[in-house]
Protein backbone atom coordinates (compact mmCIF):
# COMPACT_ATOMS: atom_id res chain seq x y z
CA UNK A 1 0.00 0.00 0.00
CA UNK A 2 0.87 3.39 -0.59
CA UNK A 3 1.62 5.73 1.73
CA UNK A 4 -0.73 8.39 2.64
CA UNK A 5 -0.29 12.13 1.70
CA UNK A 6 -1.02 14.78 3.77
CA UNK A 7 -0.61 18.65 3.34
CA UNK A 8 0.05 21.30 6.18
CA UNK A 9 1.14 24.71 6.60
CA UNK A 10 4.71 25.61 6.69
CA UNK A 11 7.92 24.48 5.78
CA UNK A 12 9.36 20.58 6.18
CA UNK A 13 10.05 20.42 9.97
CA UNK A 14 7.24 22.86 10.99
CA UNK A 15 5.03 21.65 14.07
CA UNK A 16 2.61 20.74 12.16
CA UNK A 17 5.06 18.22 10.33
CA UNK A 18 5.20 16.42 13.86
CA UNK A 19 1.45 16.60 14.31
CA UNK A 20 0.92 14.89 10.50
CA UNK A 21 3.29 12.19 11.46
CA UNK A 22 1.61 11.62 15.29
CA UNK A 23 -1.78 11.32 12.96
CA UNK A 24 -1.05 9.31 10.14
CA UNK A 25 2.50 7.19 10.81
CA UNK A 26 6.45 8.19 10.44
CA UNK A 27 5.67 6.63 6.86
CA UNK A 28 3.37 9.79 5.96
CA UNK A 29 4.42 11.66 2.66
CA UNK A 30 3.81 15.11 3.44
CA UNK A 31 2.83 18.62 1.47
CA UNK A 32 4.19 21.22 2.65
CA UNK A 33 1.88 24.56 1.76
CA UNK A 34 2.56 28.20 2.20
CA UNK A 35 -1.00 29.31 3.16
CA UNK A 36 -3.62 27.49 5.47
CA UNK A 37 -6.18 28.11 2.53
CA UNK A 38 -3.81 26.12 0.51
CA UNK A 39 -3.96 23.12 3.01
CA UNK A 40 -7.77 22.94 3.09
CA UNK A 41 -7.40 23.64 -0.97
CA UNK A 42 -5.13 20.64 -2.01
CA UNK A 43 -7.35 18.17 0.01
CA UNK A 44 -10.64 20.02 -1.45
CA UNK A 45 -9.17 19.21 -5.21
CA UNK A 46 -7.98 15.98 -4.18
CA UNK A 47 -4.26 16.40 -5.05
CA UNK A 48 -3.63 15.02 -1.13
CA UNK A 49 -5.74 12.18 0.71
CA UNK A 50 -5.20 14.12 4.13
CA UNK A 51 -4.52 17.81 5.57
CA UNK A 52 -3.62 18.73 9.17
CA UNK A 53 -4.21 21.82 10.29
CA UNK A 54 -3.51 23.83 13.91
CA UNK A 55 -6.55 24.70 15.83
CA UNK A 56 -5.37 26.49 19.01
CA UNK A 57 -2.59 26.99 21.30
CA UNK A 58 -2.62 27.02 24.91
CA UNK A 59 -0.49 30.32 25.18
CA UNK A 60 -1.74 31.80 22.05
CA UNK A 61 -5.23 31.23 21.30
CA UNK A 62 -7.19 30.14 18.48
CA UNK A 63 -6.04 30.12 14.97
CA UNK A 64 -9.32 32.20 13.68
CA UNK A 65 -8.98 31.86 10.19
CA UNK A 66 -8.98 27.86 10.53
CA UNK A 67 -12.33 28.36 11.90
CA UNK A 68 -13.24 30.04 8.65
CA UNK A 69 -12.06 27.72 6.50
CA UNK A 70 -13.45 24.65 8.34
CA UNK A 71 -17.21 26.44 7.32
CA UNK A 72 -16.28 26.95 4.02
CA UNK A 73 -14.56 23.67 2.37
CA UNK A 74 -16.64 21.73 4.43
CA UNK A 75 -14.04 19.13 4.82
CA UNK A 76 -14.70 16.73 7.91
CA UNK A 77 -12.84 16.59 11.15
CA UNK A 78 -11.79 12.77 11.53
CA UNK A 79 -8.85 13.34 14.20
CA UNK A 80 -7.04 15.53 16.37
CA UNK A 81 -4.04 15.34 18.66
CA UNK A 82 -1.69 18.00 20.87
CA UNK A 83 2.02 18.69 20.46
CA UNK A 84 3.63 19.97 22.99
CA UNK A 85 5.91 22.83 21.42
CA UNK A 86 9.18 22.62 22.55
CA UNK A 87 11.62 25.35 20.68
CA UNK A 88 15.26 24.55 20.93
CA UNK A 89 17.82 26.57 19.57
CA UNK A 90 19.37 25.01 16.25
CA UNK A 91 22.70 26.34 14.49
CA UNK A 92 24.19 24.51 11.38
CA UNK A 93 26.95 22.02 12.74
CA UNK A 94 29.89 22.91 14.16
CA UNK A 95 29.03 26.91 14.79
CA UNK A 96 29.06 27.27 18.35
CA UNK A 97 26.82 28.66 21.20
CA UNK A 98 29.27 31.44 21.86
CA UNK A 99 29.41 32.91 18.18
CA UNK A 100 25.42 33.40 17.36
CA UNK A 101 24.74 36.76 17.51
CA UNK A 102 21.22 36.75 15.88
CA UNK A 103 18.34 34.53 16.29
CA UNK A 104 15.80 33.74 12.90
CA UNK A 105 12.42 32.87 14.19
CA UNK A 106 8.34 33.36 13.50
CA UNK A 107 7.47 35.96 15.60
CA UNK A 108 5.37 33.98 17.96
CA UNK A 109 8.14 31.21 18.70
CA UNK A 110 10.75 34.06 19.46
CA UNK A 111 8.13 35.87 21.76
CA UNK A 112 7.65 32.49 23.64
CA UNK A 113 11.45 32.20 24.19
CA UNK A 114 11.70 35.83 26.04
CA UNK A 115 14.14 34.69 29.17
CA UNK A 116 16.35 32.76 26.97
CA UNK A 117 16.86 36.32 25.17
CA UNK A 118 17.34 38.07 27.97
CA UNK A 119 20.08 35.33 29.70
CA UNK A 120 21.71 35.74 26.41
CA UNK A 121 21.57 39.81 25.53
CA UNK A 122 24.37 39.13 23.18
CA UNK A 123 21.70 38.12 20.81
CA UNK A 124 19.57 39.46 18.40
CA UNK A 125 16.02 38.33 17.73
CA UNK A 126 15.07 38.47 14.05
CA UNK A 127 11.32 37.68 13.04
CA UNK A 128 11.45 35.36 10.34
CA UNK A 129 7.82 34.05 8.46
CA UNK A 130 8.32 30.34 9.64
CA UNK A 131 10.06 28.51 12.63
CA UNK A 132 11.23 25.47 10.49
CA UNK A 133 11.94 28.08 7.67
CA UNK A 134 14.63 29.46 9.69
CA UNK A 135 16.43 26.33 10.36
CA UNK A 136 16.20 25.84 5.91
CA UNK A 137 17.49 29.47 5.74
CA UNK A 138 20.38 29.24 8.36
CA UNK A 139 21.31 26.34 6.44
CA UNK A 140 21.30 27.45 2.80
CA UNK A 141 22.69 29.96 3.47
CA UNK A 142 25.47 28.91 5.96
CA UNK A 143 25.22 32.02 8.50
CA UNK A 144 28.31 30.94 10.93
CA UNK A 145 26.76 33.56 13.72
CA UNK A 146 23.23 32.81 13.27
CA UNK A 147 20.68 30.28 14.60
CA UNK A 148 16.74 29.75 14.22
CA UNK A 149 14.21 28.17 16.57
CA UNK A 150 12.11 25.28 15.67
CA UNK A 151 11.51 22.25 16.25
CA UNK A 152 13.87 19.26 16.94
CA UNK A 153 12.45 17.88 13.91
CA UNK A 154 13.20 21.08 11.67
CA UNK A 155 17.12 20.41 12.63
CA UNK A 156 16.48 16.44 11.59
CA UNK A 157 15.24 17.46 8.28
CA UNK A 158 17.79 20.34 7.36
CA UNK A 159 20.90 18.27 9.14
CA UNK A 160 21.67 20.81 11.53
CA UNK A 161 22.14 20.51 15.44
CA UNK A 162 20.60 21.34 18.04
CA UNK A 163 22.58 23.91 20.16
CA UNK A 164 19.76 24.51 23.34
CA UNK A 165 16.66 22.28 23.84
CA UNK A 166 13.86 23.27 25.14
CA UNK A 167 14.09 27.14 25.90
CA UNK A 168 10.42 28.19 25.64
CA UNK A 169 9.50 30.49 28.72
CA UNK A 170 6.68 28.06 29.47
CA UNK A 171 6.61 24.49 29.45
CA UNK A 172 2.82 24.66 28.95
CA UNK A 173 2.51 25.19 25.69
CA UNK A 174 0.50 22.57 23.48
CA UNK A 175 -1.02 23.09 20.09
CA UNK A 176 -3.99 21.28 19.14
CA UNK A 177 -4.45 19.66 15.46
CA UNK A 178 -7.33 18.77 13.47
CA UNK A 179 -6.45 15.80 10.45
CA UNK A 180 -9.23 16.34 8.18
CA UNK A 181 -10.32 13.93 5.26
CA UNK A 182 -12.92 14.39 2.28
CA UNK A 183 -16.74 13.98 3.19
CA UNK A 184 -16.59 10.35 1.47
CA UNK A 185 -13.72 8.76 4.11
CA UNK A 186 -15.74 10.25 6.94
CA UNK A 187 -18.75 9.30 6.98
CA UNK A 188 -18.04 5.90 8.54
CA UNK A 189 -18.11 6.65 12.47
CA UNK A 190 -16.72 3.41 14.01
CA UNK A 191 -19.50 1.86 15.84
CA UNK A 192 -18.38 1.98 19.96
CA UNK A 193 -20.19 4.88 20.82
CA UNK A 194 -21.52 4.03 24.46
CA UNK A 195 -17.93 5.59 26.45
CA UNK A 196 -19.47 9.53 25.81
CA UNK A 197 -16.56 10.96 27.07
CA UNK A 198 -14.04 9.26 24.48
CA UNK A 199 -15.44 11.22 21.58
CA UNK A 200 -15.68 14.70 20.74
CA UNK A 201 -17.87 16.35 18.10
CA UNK A 202 -17.73 19.33 16.63
CA UNK A 203 -19.99 22.40 15.22
CA UNK A 204 -20.56 25.53 14.19
CA UNK A 205 -24.53 27.02 14.57
CA UNK A 206 -25.76 31.02 14.06
CA UNK A 207 -28.04 31.59 16.63
CA UNK A 208 -31.22 33.60 16.17
CA UNK A 209 -30.79 37.58 17.09
CA UNK A 210 -33.11 37.37 20.02
CA UNK A 211 -32.38 37.75 23.92
CA UNK A 212 -30.99 34.68 25.91
CA UNK A 213 -30.13 32.93 21.94
CA UNK A 214 -27.57 31.33 22.95
CA UNK A 215 -27.95 30.01 26.28
CA UNK A 216 -30.97 28.16 25.06
CA UNK A 217 -28.33 26.84 22.46
CA UNK A 218 -25.83 25.95 25.01
CA UNK A 219 -28.64 24.44 27.36
CA UNK A 220 -29.44 21.59 24.20
CA UNK A 221 -26.38 20.31 25.75
CA UNK A 222 -26.13 21.39 29.48
CA UNK A 223 -29.47 20.36 30.16
CA UNK A 224 -28.57 16.54 29.17
CA UNK A 225 -25.27 16.58 30.66
CA UNK A 226 -22.89 16.59 27.81
CA UNK A 227 -19.80 18.86 28.78
CA UNK A 228 -18.33 21.06 26.30
CA UNK A 229 -14.87 21.69 26.16
CA UNK A 230 -14.69 24.48 23.42
CA UNK A 231 -16.67 27.38 22.52
CA UNK A 232 -15.57 30.13 19.93
CA UNK A 233 -17.12 32.90 18.27
CA UNK A 234 -16.42 34.05 14.64
CA UNK A 235 -17.80 37.50 12.98
CA UNK A 236 -20.81 36.48 11.03
CA UNK A 237 -20.37 37.64 7.45
CA UNK A 238 -23.14 40.50 5.97
CA UNK A 239 -24.39 40.62 9.46
CA UNK A 240 -22.08 42.96 11.59
CA UNK A 241 -21.95 42.48 15.10
CA UNK A 242 -23.41 38.87 14.84
CA UNK A 243 -21.54 35.56 15.38
CA UNK A 244 -20.89 32.09 14.49
CA UNK A 245 -20.50 29.66 16.98
CA UNK A 246 -18.14 26.80 17.18
CA UNK A 247 -18.48 24.19 19.65
CA UNK A 248 -16.81 21.18 20.84
CA UNK A 249 -18.43 19.10 23.47
CA UNK A 250 -17.95 15.64 24.78
CA UNK A 251 -20.21 12.95 23.12
CA UNK A 252 -20.47 10.36 19.72
CA UNK A 253 -22.91 12.22 17.04
CA UNK A 254 -24.92 8.49 16.86
CA UNK A 255 -25.21 8.36 20.58
CA UNK A 256 -29.15 8.90 21.23
CA UNK A 257 -28.75 11.92 23.86
CA UNK A 258 -26.08 13.49 21.29
CA UNK A 259 -28.69 13.54 18.66
CA UNK A 260 -31.62 14.49 20.85
CA UNK A 261 -28.93 17.31 22.24
CA UNK A 262 -28.90 18.43 18.16
CA UNK A 263 -32.25 18.34 17.61
CA UNK A 264 -32.91 20.56 20.50
CA UNK A 265 -29.99 22.99 19.30
CA UNK A 266 -32.13 23.20 15.71
CA UNK A 267 -34.91 24.50 16.95
CA UNK A 268 -33.27 27.34 18.79
CA UNK A 269 -30.48 27.59 16.26
CA UNK A 270 -30.49 29.85 12.67
CA UNK A 271 -28.26 27.46 11.09
CA UNK A 272 -25.72 24.60 12.51
CA UNK A 273 -23.75 21.89 10.80
CA UNK A 274 -21.48 19.32 12.56
CA UNK A 275 -17.87 19.74 11.48
CA UNK A 276 -16.68 16.15 12.66
CA UNK A 277 -16.84 13.50 15.46
CA UNK A 278 -13.53 12.26 16.26
CA UNK A 279 -11.92 10.33 18.75
CA UNK A 280 -11.12 12.57 22.05
CA UNK A 281 -6.98 13.09 21.92
CA UNK A 282 -4.58 13.23 24.43
CA UNK B 1 -8.31 74.31 29.21
CA UNK B 2 -5.49 72.00 27.76
CA UNK B 3 -6.58 69.63 24.94
CA UNK B 4 -6.41 65.79 26.15
CA UNK B 5 -3.75 63.54 24.62
CA UNK B 6 -4.49 60.10 23.84
CA UNK B 7 -2.63 56.67 22.84
CA UNK B 8 -3.10 54.53 19.91
CA UNK B 9 -1.86 52.09 17.80
CA UNK B 10 -0.60 53.02 13.96
CA UNK B 11 0.58 55.64 12.10
CA UNK B 12 -0.88 59.00 12.16
CA UNK B 13 -3.81 59.17 10.54
CA UNK B 14 -4.81 55.45 11.51
CA UNK B 15 -8.44 54.59 11.72
CA UNK B 16 -7.86 54.09 15.10
CA UNK B 17 -7.02 58.03 15.00
CA UNK B 18 -10.29 58.57 13.54
CA UNK B 19 -11.55 56.67 16.29
CA UNK B 20 -10.00 58.90 18.98
CA UNK B 21 -11.15 61.94 17.37
CA UNK B 22 -14.87 60.40 16.93
CA UNK B 23 -14.48 60.05 21.31
CA UNK B 24 -12.72 62.86 22.38
CA UNK B 25 -12.99 65.56 20.10
CA UNK B 26 -11.65 67.56 17.23
CA UNK B 27 -9.18 69.01 18.91
CA UNK B 28 -7.80 65.81 20.80
CA UNK B 29 -4.07 65.34 20.53
CA UNK B 30 -2.84 61.79 19.65
CA UNK B 31 0.27 59.98 20.55
CA UNK B 32 1.07 57.41 17.90
CA UNK B 33 2.61 53.84 19.35
CA UNK B 34 4.31 50.88 17.33
CA UNK B 35 2.67 48.42 19.43
CA UNK B 36 -1.04 47.92 21.25
CA UNK B 37 0.80 47.07 24.43
CA UNK B 38 2.27 50.24 24.26
CA UNK B 39 -0.98 52.00 24.16
CA UNK B 40 -2.06 50.23 27.69
CA UNK B 41 1.63 51.53 29.13
CA UNK B 42 1.12 54.87 28.18
CA UNK B 43 -2.02 55.18 29.75
CA UNK B 44 -1.14 53.09 32.80
CA UNK B 45 2.01 55.33 33.20
CA UNK B 46 0.19 58.55 32.77
CA UNK B 47 1.98 59.78 29.90
CA UNK B 48 -1.40 60.42 28.30
CA UNK B 49 -5.02 60.85 29.71
CA UNK B 50 -6.68 58.17 27.23
CA UNK B 51 -6.33 55.16 25.01
CA UNK B 52 -8.27 54.11 21.96
CA UNK B 53 -7.99 50.44 20.91
CA UNK B 54 -9.60 48.57 18.44
CA UNK B 55 -11.42 45.31 19.86
CA UNK B 56 -12.85 43.70 17.09
CA UNK B 57 -13.94 44.68 13.36
CA UNK B 58 -16.71 42.87 11.49
CA UNK B 59 -14.78 40.58 9.02
CA UNK B 60 -11.66 39.85 10.68
CA UNK B 61 -13.10 39.26 14.25
CA UNK B 62 -11.63 40.36 17.17
CA UNK B 63 -8.69 41.52 18.15
CA UNK B 64 -7.62 39.34 20.47
CA UNK B 65 -4.19 40.95 22.05
CA UNK B 66 -6.30 43.90 23.34
CA UNK B 67 -8.57 41.46 25.31
CA UNK B 68 -5.66 40.25 26.88
CA UNK B 69 -4.29 43.30 27.94
CA UNK B 70 -7.60 44.83 28.95
CA UNK B 71 -6.72 41.89 31.63
CA UNK B 72 -3.52 42.78 32.28
CA UNK B 73 -3.65 47.03 32.64
CA UNK B 74 -6.78 46.76 34.24
CA UNK B 75 -7.63 50.28 32.63
CA UNK B 76 -11.57 50.58 32.39
CA UNK B 77 -13.47 50.78 29.17
CA UNK B 78 -15.38 54.02 29.37
CA UNK B 79 -17.18 54.14 25.98
CA UNK B 80 -17.11 52.80 22.57
CA UNK B 81 -17.91 53.52 19.01
CA UNK B 82 -17.71 51.70 15.87
CA UNK B 83 -16.09 52.91 12.74
CA UNK B 84 -16.90 52.39 9.12
CA UNK B 85 -13.64 51.20 7.49
CA UNK B 86 -13.54 53.15 4.24
CA UNK B 87 -10.25 52.24 2.67
CA UNK B 88 -9.29 54.71 -0.59
CA UNK B 89 -6.37 54.55 -3.20
CA UNK B 90 -3.91 57.38 -2.00
CA UNK B 91 -1.13 58.71 -3.93
CA UNK B 92 1.35 61.52 -4.56
CA UNK B 93 -0.37 64.81 -5.41
CA UNK B 94 0.10 65.06 -9.30
CA UNK B 95 0.18 61.17 -9.99
CA UNK B 96 -2.42 59.98 -11.99
CA UNK B 97 -4.10 56.67 -11.81
CA UNK B 98 -2.79 55.32 -14.91
CA UNK B 99 0.80 55.56 -13.42
CA UNK B 100 0.07 53.24 -10.58
CA UNK B 101 1.91 49.94 -10.20
CA UNK B 102 2.23 49.13 -6.92
CA UNK B 103 0.17 49.28 -3.97
CA UNK B 104 1.33 49.54 -0.65
CA UNK B 105 -0.85 48.97 2.50
CA UNK B 106 -1.78 46.36 5.55
CA UNK B 107 -2.41 42.81 4.23
CA UNK B 108 -5.55 42.75 6.01
CA UNK B 109 -6.73 45.85 4.24
CA UNK B 110 -5.30 44.91 0.59
CA UNK B 111 -7.23 41.50 1.56
CA UNK B 112 -10.14 43.61 2.04
CA UNK B 113 -10.08 45.18 -1.47
CA UNK B 114 -9.19 42.00 -3.79
CA UNK B 115 -12.41 43.28 -6.55
CA UNK B 116 -10.14 46.40 -7.51
CA UNK B 117 -7.26 44.14 -7.92
CA UNK B 118 -8.77 42.24 -9.78
CA UNK B 119 -10.01 44.45 -12.28
CA UNK B 120 -7.02 46.56 -12.16
CA UNK B 121 -3.92 43.59 -12.81
CA UNK B 122 -1.45 46.41 -14.23
CA UNK B 123 -1.64 46.77 -10.05
CA UNK B 124 0.51 44.72 -8.34
CA UNK B 125 -0.09 44.68 -4.07
CA UNK B 126 2.70 45.07 -1.80
CA UNK B 127 2.53 44.50 2.24
CA UNK B 128 3.51 46.74 4.48
CA UNK B 129 3.07 46.96 7.75
CA UNK B 130 0.34 49.71 8.62
CA UNK B 131 -2.44 51.32 6.64
CA UNK B 132 -1.32 54.95 7.04
CA UNK B 133 2.30 54.52 7.16
CA UNK B 134 2.07 53.02 3.54
CA UNK B 135 0.72 56.75 2.79
CA UNK B 136 3.64 58.27 4.67
CA UNK B 137 6.39 56.32 3.30
CA UNK B 138 4.86 57.01 -0.59
CA UNK B 139 5.12 60.99 0.29
CA UNK B 140 8.41 60.41 2.01
CA UNK B 141 10.30 58.80 -1.03
CA UNK B 142 7.91 60.71 -3.24
CA UNK B 143 7.20 57.71 -5.10
CA UNK B 144 5.75 58.43 -8.66
CA UNK B 145 4.09 54.45 -9.50
CA UNK B 146 2.75 53.57 -6.23
CA UNK B 147 0.10 54.22 -3.91
CA UNK B 148 -1.20 53.80 -0.63
CA UNK B 149 -4.80 52.04 0.81
CA UNK B 150 -5.76 53.77 3.82
CA UNK B 151 -8.61 55.92 5.48
CA UNK B 152 -9.69 59.72 3.98
CA UNK B 153 -7.93 60.90 7.30
CA UNK B 154 -4.54 59.84 6.17
CA UNK B 155 -4.25 61.40 2.87
CA UNK B 156 -5.47 65.09 4.54
CA UNK B 157 -2.62 64.32 7.32
CA UNK B 158 0.39 63.76 4.64
CA UNK B 159 -0.99 66.04 1.71
CA UNK B 160 -1.73 63.41 -0.20
CA UNK B 161 -4.40 62.50 -2.97
CA UNK B 162 -7.51 60.60 -3.25
CA UNK B 163 -7.43 58.60 -6.85
CA UNK B 164 -9.92 55.95 -5.81
CA UNK B 165 -12.85 56.46 -2.73
CA UNK B 166 -13.67 53.27 -0.97
CA UNK B 167 -12.53 50.56 -2.51
CA UNK B 168 -12.83 47.91 -0.35
CA UNK B 169 -15.01 44.63 -1.30
CA UNK B 170 -17.35 45.14 1.57
CA UNK B 171 -19.15 47.79 2.92
CA UNK B 172 -20.70 46.07 5.88
CA UNK B 173 -17.04 46.48 7.34
CA UNK B 174 -16.84 48.11 10.89
CA UNK B 175 -14.17 48.43 13.41
CA UNK B 176 -15.50 48.43 16.86
CA UNK B 177 -13.54 50.70 19.44
CA UNK B 178 -13.01 50.95 23.33
CA UNK B 179 -12.13 54.28 25.06
CA UNK B 180 -10.05 53.69 28.65
CA UNK B 181 -8.94 55.43 31.00
CA UNK B 182 -6.97 55.03 34.18
CA UNK B 183 -9.49 53.78 37.17
CA UNK B 184 -9.59 56.76 39.21
CA UNK B 185 -11.29 58.78 36.17
CA UNK B 186 -13.85 55.85 35.59
CA UNK B 187 -15.50 55.02 38.30
CA UNK B 188 -18.14 57.75 38.57
CA UNK B 189 -20.49 56.31 36.66
CA UNK B 190 -23.36 58.80 35.12
CA UNK B 191 -26.59 58.56 37.05
CA UNK B 192 -28.90 57.40 34.54
CA UNK B 193 -29.58 53.85 34.58
CA UNK B 194 -32.44 53.29 33.82
CA UNK B 195 -32.26 52.57 30.50
CA UNK B 196 -31.09 49.55 30.07
CA UNK B 197 -30.55 48.96 26.60
CA UNK B 198 -28.48 52.21 26.33
CA UNK B 199 -25.54 50.75 28.69
CA UNK B 200 -23.29 47.92 27.99
CA UNK B 201 -21.32 46.38 30.53
CA UNK B 202 -17.86 44.64 29.45
CA UNK B 203 -16.60 41.63 32.16
CA UNK B 204 -13.76 38.62 32.00
CA UNK B 205 -14.41 35.99 34.07
CA UNK B 206 -13.35 31.68 34.38
CA UNK B 207 -15.61 29.46 35.14
CA UNK B 208 -14.59 25.94 37.31
CA UNK B 209 -13.98 22.81 35.69
CA UNK B 210 -16.94 21.70 35.47
CA UNK B 211 -19.89 20.42 33.13
CA UNK B 212 -22.04 22.85 32.40
CA UNK B 213 -20.41 25.41 33.97
CA UNK B 214 -20.55 27.88 31.11
CA UNK B 215 -24.27 27.21 31.09
CA UNK B 216 -25.09 28.21 34.48
CA UNK B 217 -22.75 31.55 34.45
CA UNK B 218 -24.62 32.45 31.27
CA UNK B 219 -27.90 31.68 33.29
CA UNK B 220 -26.96 34.66 35.80
CA UNK B 221 -27.79 37.12 32.76
CA UNK B 222 -30.48 35.04 30.79
CA UNK B 223 -32.71 34.15 33.50
CA UNK B 224 -32.63 37.85 33.98
CA UNK B 225 -33.33 38.71 31.01
CA UNK B 226 -29.94 40.66 30.40
CA UNK B 227 -29.18 40.38 26.45
CA UNK B 228 -25.28 39.30 25.90
CA UNK B 229 -23.98 41.12 22.88
CA UNK B 230 -20.87 39.54 22.58
CA UNK B 231 -19.04 36.76 24.11
CA UNK B 232 -15.16 35.88 22.79
CA UNK B 233 -12.81 33.48 24.79
CA UNK B 234 -9.05 33.06 24.94
CA UNK B 235 -6.93 30.57 26.92
CA UNK B 236 -6.05 30.74 30.43
CA UNK B 237 -2.06 30.65 30.97
CA UNK B 238 -1.00 28.08 33.32
CA UNK B 239 -4.09 25.68 32.56
CA UNK B 240 -3.99 24.62 29.25
CA UNK B 241 -7.51 23.85 27.30
CA UNK B 242 -9.25 26.12 29.79
CA UNK B 243 -10.55 29.51 29.06
CA UNK B 244 -11.47 32.77 30.02
CA UNK B 245 -14.65 34.15 28.72
CA UNK B 246 -15.13 38.04 27.83
CA UNK B 247 -18.51 38.69 27.72
CA UNK B 248 -20.75 41.79 26.90
CA UNK B 249 -24.53 42.81 28.26
CA UNK B 250 -26.52 45.27 27.70
CA UNK B 251 -27.32 46.94 31.42
CA UNK B 252 -25.82 49.54 33.85
CA UNK B 253 -23.77 47.91 36.23
CA UNK B 254 -25.75 50.17 39.01
CA UNK B 255 -28.74 48.47 37.95
CA UNK B 256 -29.63 46.31 40.76
CA UNK B 257 -30.81 43.60 38.06
CA UNK B 258 -27.29 43.96 37.12
CA UNK B 259 -26.01 43.68 40.36
CA UNK B 260 -28.32 40.77 41.12
CA UNK B 261 -26.97 38.78 37.99
CA UNK B 262 -23.40 40.02 38.88
CA UNK B 263 -24.11 38.61 42.25
CA UNK B 264 -24.90 35.30 40.52
CA UNK B 265 -22.26 34.97 38.77
CA UNK B 266 -19.85 35.47 41.67
CA UNK B 267 -21.50 32.01 42.97
CA UNK B 268 -20.98 30.04 39.75
CA UNK B 269 -17.22 31.67 38.55
CA UNK B 270 -13.68 31.01 39.45
CA UNK B 271 -13.00 34.41 39.09
CA UNK B 272 -14.68 37.96 37.46
CA UNK B 273 -14.05 41.22 37.15
CA UNK B 274 -15.70 44.09 35.30
CA UNK B 275 -13.62 46.15 32.58
CA UNK B 276 -16.06 48.82 32.41
CA UNK B 277 -19.74 50.20 31.98
CA UNK B 278 -20.36 52.81 28.67
CA UNK B 279 -22.59 54.25 26.61
CA UNK B 280 -23.74 51.80 24.02
CA UNK B 281 -22.08 52.92 21.08
CA UNK B 282 -23.42 53.54 17.46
Amino acid sequence: MRPETAAFQGERGAFSEEAARRLLGRRVQVAPCVRFEDVFRQLSEKKVQAAVVPIENTLAGSVHENYDHLLRFELPIVAETSVRIVHNLIAPPGVPFRKIRRVFSHPVALNQCLNFFARNPQIEKTSFYDTAGSVKMIMKEGLEDAGGIASELAAVNYGATILRRSIEDDRRNFTRFFLLRRPEFARKYPRKTNSRTRWKTSLVFTTRNVPGALFRSLSAFALRDLNLAKIESRPLRGKPWEYLFYLDFLGHIDDPVCQKALGHLQEVADFWRVLGCYPRGD
